[in-house]
């Protein structure tokens, strides 16, 4: 499999500064995101305050991003991530279905209002899962359900149900799911709260109680502390320092999900910060080896 | 006198990031620096990482980032700064022979490689200064020398011969000094140490020692905490905090002055942090005024 020097996850200002800047470094990158780039920044009415790029519209800002990575050559690879696990030296990354490698991590996935649902951070882990792809080999021949953001997740739904043997399939959005196995019962209710003991045991709606030993809350994005174990955060927000490292060796973060302001440029100029400590520490690394 | 809300100093990308937020912000600002912007910019031979400006010379950079400053009506006010002093809850600031008056100040002068003259740092305060328009009337009827790095600076060794019985004017450019006051002696030979006992007593140069009251160390820039007393630097940078806060209230700073990575995007993203912050500060005052 091949190594990456440098995985950016997301593809908002902060990934794709990062993105740049590493390889303008002559590093080797993966960014993982949106094809269609930042969906916030290409909702923005009027972005006034952008060096460089007197007023544009956020739809125009995406087109002008989008020249900068036709400029160097980069391209998106189009993946929700839903893991990174810290591996020592190196980081294995779960993007879609797919497992990808890295020596070091730029975390750039934003923010999304969250309002978790009561008894997710309580059960996570114990019968609460935000990665099909990861834990469906858990809930062999047992119930599942799962809470699903965009029709991007029916593939998880679908893969699932190669192990479960039940899996209610809660889509929260408007279009019609299109699922082709049997074990997959589509439900029209609202969710409203995990409960159980020592673990999940039910989702409970706006209708009735659904038993499920496992219980898939799969969102656009993840919170950062889901998504790298044992990462650091402080008030939802990764904490880094002023060189965008995090706690963990080798992972480093920017952009929204550092914290406010939440603006494109603090958010670029993060990203910038963040590749150039991203390099430093695999040059440091690399001379650590060659001593040893 | 007209007090702002926002002084920045330097019109690197750093400041005038930091002016175009705050002007975004309905903050009254003042811009104070070069109206070239920033020579180190536009003498880059190419810039590949600035997120939305594919790559560009520095010199078609500053032209945008003129573009950006008209979009927004800002206007740059060209004066060397020599002097920051804070007052309390303003500044007053020492732009040329002005004296200008702000609420809160943004430090984005960059850095200069400076080789400081031996003796220059022990002497600095007593019989070294910066600063000619602030120092001059301590030296009525003494000996002065000054050296200049520009003839920008000719202006303040005629201001020093108003008070001064004699003033040695040490040019460090190749151009013939204009001066019309007939107590200046141009002197060219090269600076090289301060000499004294409880203060600073001659300046030597590669030829000789010249016995002088008062040496006036004129350079483009000032290093930081000569700029402003009291401000905390670390390395010869500015200590900042991540919403770019120094130890002075009210006092922020942004860009190269901060420390490293040394880059166009994470200099700007700096000064949109800075200038929210500074808004931010000003709300808070406005506020505790209120409640006062």
């Amino acid at each position: 499999m091949k190594i990456y020097d440098i995985a950016i996850i997301g593809t908002g200002p902060g990934g794709l500064e990062a993105a740049l800047t590493a390889k303008a470094r002559n590093k080797s990158i993966l960014l993982l995101g949106s094809a269609d780039l930042s969906g916030k920044v290409g909702k923005s009415e009027k972005i006034r305050n952008y060096l460089g790029i007197p007023s544009v519209s956020g739809e125009e800002m995406n087109r002008r991003y989008r020249e900068s990575l036709d400029d160097m050559g980069i391209e998106i690879t189009d993946r929700r991530v839903s893991m990174v696990y810290p591996m020592g030296d190196y980081f294995s990354i779960q993007g879609g279905q797919e497992i990808y490698e890295a020596k070091t991590v730029i975390i750039a996935t934003g923010v999304v209002p969250q309002r978790l649902y009561p008894g997710e951070q309580e059960f996570l882990g114990r019968g609460v899962s935000y990665c099909a792809t990861c834990d469906a080999p858990l809930y062999r021949q047992k119930t599942a359900a799962v809470i699903a953001s965009s029709p991007a997740q029916e593939k998880e739904a679908e893969f699932l149900a190669e192990f479960a043997q039940k899996v209610y399939y809660l889509p929260l959005y408007a279009q019609e799911p299109v699922l082709h196995d049997g074990k997959i019962e589509v439900v029209r209710e609202k969710p409203q709260a995990i409960e159980g003991g020592m673990k999940a045991e039910r989702l409970v709606t706006d209708q009735r109680r659904i038993d499920a030993d496992g219980i898939f809350i799969l969102r656009e994005s993840v919170l950062p502390d889901a998504l790298v174990p044992g990462l650091e955060t402080e008030n939802g927000h990764i904490r880094t320092d002023r060189d965008m490292s995090t706690n963990i060796e080798g992972c480093f973060a920017c952009g929204d999900v550092t914290g406010g302001p939440y603006q494109l440029m603090k958010a670029a100029g993060e990203g910038n910060v963040a590749a150039l400590s991203a390099a430093a520490y695999l040059d440091r690394q690399r001379r650590a080896g060659k001593e040893a």
